[in-house]
């Protein structure tokens, strides 16, 4: 990335939280409808809502004309931004730009095409303007049109009389301009359509990054013409043709978004070595892995074959993958197959090279060589930050924030991953508060500039292409903001809000997130579906961490179970969290009490419906655990409403024991986690006066 | 057709209905479970459940293993089957057959690879046999093992202890030879994964015909080598390439389906004309037809040109379509433009051509000759059937079950689909119960052998691709079961309870029908949604005759209103028409009662919750109508249940009035019809008396 640009976008985010701020929902109170940030997410840099003036009408009459470069990406957008009003409108809308832009409503108008290569310097803001007449775009590059085109999307509402846009002004660019996906397709192979449809989601929240973990232990998923058993022995058959890499290159570019390939190396690759046992540090013969974890098949840095190897399989795919920047990988060498080979013992001796460590920044100079003969940056995880690390290497970190300072510092440039592992099964929320660079960040402004973004990681130990929609979305969307809004966008009613609103119109691009559930249990409990469903509602799968420790699902078990059809932080949970805050607010308000126990008293009965019903088939013994703990979870928390509505402080018996069973059921029961333990924990804790 | 063939299979299926009746569920009712016909659809010929014997177990050490001959399509359809039984049980299978037999759970025997070309006469039958040990399933064709493997996964069950397979005995073939599905991608084009995924649905239900309309006046489908301008011109861009017809053509294969094509001529050609005016009978130019309907633009058949571009034309096709039969069309010509060219009827006269008919004739004569040089049989709607035609053609009905029976008297085959149109949004009832031989018929057993079977029709005026799942499924279930089944199985009880389980399963193979509703308001209804799902449940879409009057709409027409967000014939309805009747046939009976009373009373209340919300959205001005005439509907159905509770006949004029009101009521409101009418409709005839 070019610096000084970096810096002056950097200083420009600083400066443009002015009129965010100005724009955030706390401001908003006073005026009671429409809310500040309407339903925009991520939420732009500055919006400025002219409540004087009367809405733009929205009908059949509604014409897009393209004015400025002509440009093929951006009469694709255009038309594919049309296609989706149609059919959220039923407007009989043309969907071809209007060649005479006399009489258009929306005029789009892009400066430039844009860069070649996309790249971190492009330029992504864009101005909307909206009145009663008309609505202007206007943007330095088409990719900042395309930014644009889905605000406007965002922009449409409806009521009695029909859809319209509120007038406004909109001034928009994003804080970092690094803001990415990682989507592993390693451990499970996802088919190109998940891809497409995944670009899609990631495009209408303004992401420009796929990161594509293309080779792990459990499988290598690219055709090479060079090697080609690497695909013909380490995928299972599963991997993408170089026709298929070619056409979700383009249609990620078309979308304004970069792919950027990683290829793990010198570990996580015992894919690679099931056909080329050779450049490995050990013996062989191996296997594709099916089990997770980090093993021992590592490339052995001490031999030339293996550079000439890994130059002529990055020369292949340099052809490929056209973005500046290539992932190496780089994660987890457990270094045993080095320790165990004494021919590479002897010749870290000879090289000076003191352990694994230094073998593997050996290993990244000479992969970095090969990487500058190819005009691509390196990027690696935060193991590659090592002493010697030339600082033109990119780190990403899955470490923590700390790292990512700590290389800024060293002028290193640096990407965020470690709050955002989608996999990890937490909430939303806890993936959005989490900033790349925190208020009262002690960087200077060079160093600000080198944390060019974050990603969120869709790890796939446990995701497959029919669950990965509901795992990726909504929450991503949540990531998505946290790296193009400003950083004092974070107020959580707000965002949620506008998760489910933004969650919902991303199925018109093909996601099947929303009716997961629902389907998932159509078809694994049958005539039971309905009841469960309901009760599915109110459970978050275990997490990552804890469905490894209770289940250890390897790549071959079939993940159809009543985890894989819950949802990672459905909308009951915060529903019921935010409710509990009123009450615990206003205990005398009788309205927000009554809504409070009929949700937890719902949930009682759903359970009890359950528990009544009895194990009649498999699905119903895994939901079995929770709707025992919901019945007696749900009890609680009307009991602690009860005691809020009196004032009185309950016993500190009453209130510690109560606390010591909320631990207990906040673990997962069978590998489903109620949704309800956070706000019964609030509900408790007031009502013990803590 | 092999007519002997033909004539031992029908007098097989007649034989083979005593063991069918054995089954049937009048029968069952001694012994409470399970229901003679299981979650069997189509019911097999004969079932003979051994319910002295225990289940076979179903658990992870289950194996599948291939004896007989060795064949690819059969081990890729064991592959499919065990991906199908991982998803819905979560039991970690092997996903490829075992290559040793010792310790096999299912034997799958085929003696023969079946056809090169699958054609009428393809043995379709096969044997299964389940114990507590082992099933074996026999067949003499791949064919039909296919068959025979989707029988297995309908027979999987859960219960408390996991999954099992009930003993049982099946001896199974089809009733008739040609079952099939028209799907019309001409006026609305289908991309290939609706049709893959279509093909997986049929294969599931044992239908073996895939009917492809491929041209229609609003669209050429196919790109043609030799005349590029067919779909250059006639197409806006959406075409199946020549290798997209190959690959679903072997896809189809794979599953035991033939793909029929129908280029449709002389008439309904308007998009071939576009691109080749040179060979119609008027003056051209031409365009592609956006209304829906019968239009004037038709083929030349007095010049040698024309035949000779249709013998190009279809001397590259028959290089895509393998299959013997050919389908040429041939309906609704008004023959105008015939009538308005004079050189055109001075070659009439010549030639003593009396009308349009005896041109048309003279048409299909000329086409017969280029397609028996093609070896390909002919098969045409109704209006081919003509003096003069040759008996091996086949006539397609579209007009009646009479025109088939004529047709047979004379020699012809024939296939029905009058009864089937399912974009006509008609009950499943309404579809399951017409008979292409009925029970009576008069036909000779040699002219019965001439009836093939039948084809439900897709036509897509009114259909997209997000919409079709749902247009076709589950209805087209009920069609494979009456071209399947022994004619005796038509207990419309039994029907709709197995119809609602296998629509549930079909899921599984990327069907979309189930959450279909639910998905597109979440789209068009945003924060509405859950309550408008509420009031779609309870009404389904105008019929096609009714939206054609009432909206007109076009190939341009969005079709993304709340009628297509509704789903034809949604469970509720034939649930509240048993509800009424079990009423009515005990009156006295509370708990009954009280089941119909709830769920009318939900009715009315989610009509009443909408109609004091107020319109608040387009989407909410689309349902209105109906909301307003549920509260009322639902009242009267409260107030009849009430009248027969109390066992007095209702008055003369409360019923007279009541049942003018229902005809009201079962007009479209809005476009949308209110499924309770029918049960209503039995209550006040009871409350009356009649």
């Amino acid at each position: 990335m070019n610096r000084t640009a970096a810096a002056a976008l950097a200083a420009l985010a600083t400066l443009a939280t002015i009129s965010a701020v100005a724009a955030a929902p706390a401001a908003a109170q006073n005026a009671p409808s429409p809310p500040a940030t309407g339903s925009l997410m991520p939420v732009p840099r500055s919006v400025t809502w002219r409540q004087d003036q009367a809405p733009l009408i929205l009908d059949s009459t509604f014409r897009v004309t393209l004015a400025g470069v002509r440009d093929a990406r951006l009469s694709g957008a255009v038309r594919r931004m049309l296609v989706r009003l149609r059919g959220r409108t039923a407007l009989a809308l043309a969907t071809v730009p209007a060649a005479d832009g006399s009489g258009a409503t929306l005029v789009v108008r892009a400066d430039a095409p844009g860069q070649a290569v996309q790249g971190t310097s492009e330029d992504e803001s864009y101005q909307l303007d909206v009145s009663a007449a008309r609505a202007g775009l206007h943007a330095a590059t088409v990719v900042g049109a395309l930014r644009g085109l889905e605000t406007f999307l965002q922009l449409v509402e409806a009521d009695a009389r029909g859809y319209h846009v509120n007038a406004v002004g909109i001034d928009d660019a994003p804080r970092f301009p690094w803001r990415g996906l990682l989507v592993d397709v390693g451990r499970h192979f996802m088919p190109p359509e998940v891809i497409r449809r995944t670009l899609d989601g990631m495009a209408a929240v303004k992401l420009n990054v796929l990161h594509w973990h293309l080779s792990e232990d459990q499988g290598f998923r690219v055709e090479s013409r060079r090697y080609p058993r690497l695909q013909q022995m380490g995928s299972d058959g599963l991997y993408y043709t170089r026709q298929q890499i070619r056409e979700i290159v383009a249609y990620a570019r078309e979308r304004g978004i970069r792919v950027v390939p990683e290829f793990d190396m010198p570990g996580h690759s015992s894919s690679w070595l099931v056909g080329y046992p050779q450049y490995s540090a050990g013996e062989g013969p191996y296997q594709i892995v099916r089990e997770f974890g980090v093993f021992d098949p590592v490339f052995d840095p001490t031999r030339e074959e293996v550079y000439r190897f890994l130059d002529g399989f990055i020369g292949e795919m340099v052809g490929l993958f056209p973005d500046a920047y290539w992932h190496v990988g780089g994660d987890e060498v457990n270094g045993r197959q080095w320790a165990a080979n004494p021919r590479i013992q002897a010749y870290m001796r000879a090289h000076h090279l003191e352990n694994a460590e230094a073998l593997q920044v050996h290993f990244n100079q000479r992969l970095l060589r090969i990487l500058t003969k190819y005009h691509k940056r390196m990027v690696g995880w935060d193991e590659i930050y090592k002493p010697g690390l030339p600082t033109d290497a990119v780190i990403h970190s899955w470490r923590g924030t700390e790292s990512l300072g700590r290389a800024a510092r060293q002028g290193y440039s640096g990407i965020l991953s470690a709050p955002y592992y989608l996999d990890q099964q937490f909430t939303a929320e806890a993936h959005y508060l989490p900033d790349p660079l925190p208020a009262g960040t002690d960087l200077t402004p060079e160093q600000q500039a080198r944390v060019l973004g974050g990603e969120a990681c869709m790890w796939a130990e446990h995701v497959t292409p029919e669950t990965i929609d509901s795992r990726i979305w909504p929450r991503l969307i949540a990531v998505a903001e946290r790296l193009w809004s400003p950083r004092e966008v974070r107020d959580l009613d707000d965002m949620y809000r506008r998760l489910w609103v933004t969650s919902a119109r991303l199925e018109e691009l093909g996601l099947q997130h929303e009716g997961h559930t629902a389907r998932m249990l159509r078809l694994v409990a049958g005539p039971e579906a309905a009841e469960l469903t309901r009760l599915l509602r109110v459970t978050q799968p275990a997490t990552f961490g804890q469905r490894g420790q209770l289940q250890r699902p390897n790549q071959l078990t079939p993940l159809a179970y009543l985890v894989d059809a819950a949802r990672p932080d459905p909308p009951a949970r915060w529903e019921t969290v935010r409710m509990a805050r009123r009450v615990i607010a206003a205990p005398q308000d009788s309205a927000t009490r009554a809504d409070l126990t009929t949700a937890l008293g719902m949930q009682q009965q759903a359970a009890r419906r359950l528990v009544n019903r009895g194990v009649t088939s498999p699905a119903m013994a895994q939901v079995m655990p929770a709707a025992i703990v919901l019945d007696s979870l749900a009890g609680l928390g009307l009991e602690a409403v009860r005691a809020i509505e009196r004032g009185e402080r309950a016993g500190a018996d009453w209130t510690s024991t109560a606390l010591a069973s909320l631990q207990r059921w906040e673990r997962p029961q069978g590998l489903l986690r109620l949704t309800a333990v956070d706000a019964v924990r609030l509900l408790v804790k007031a009502a013990g006066g803590q």
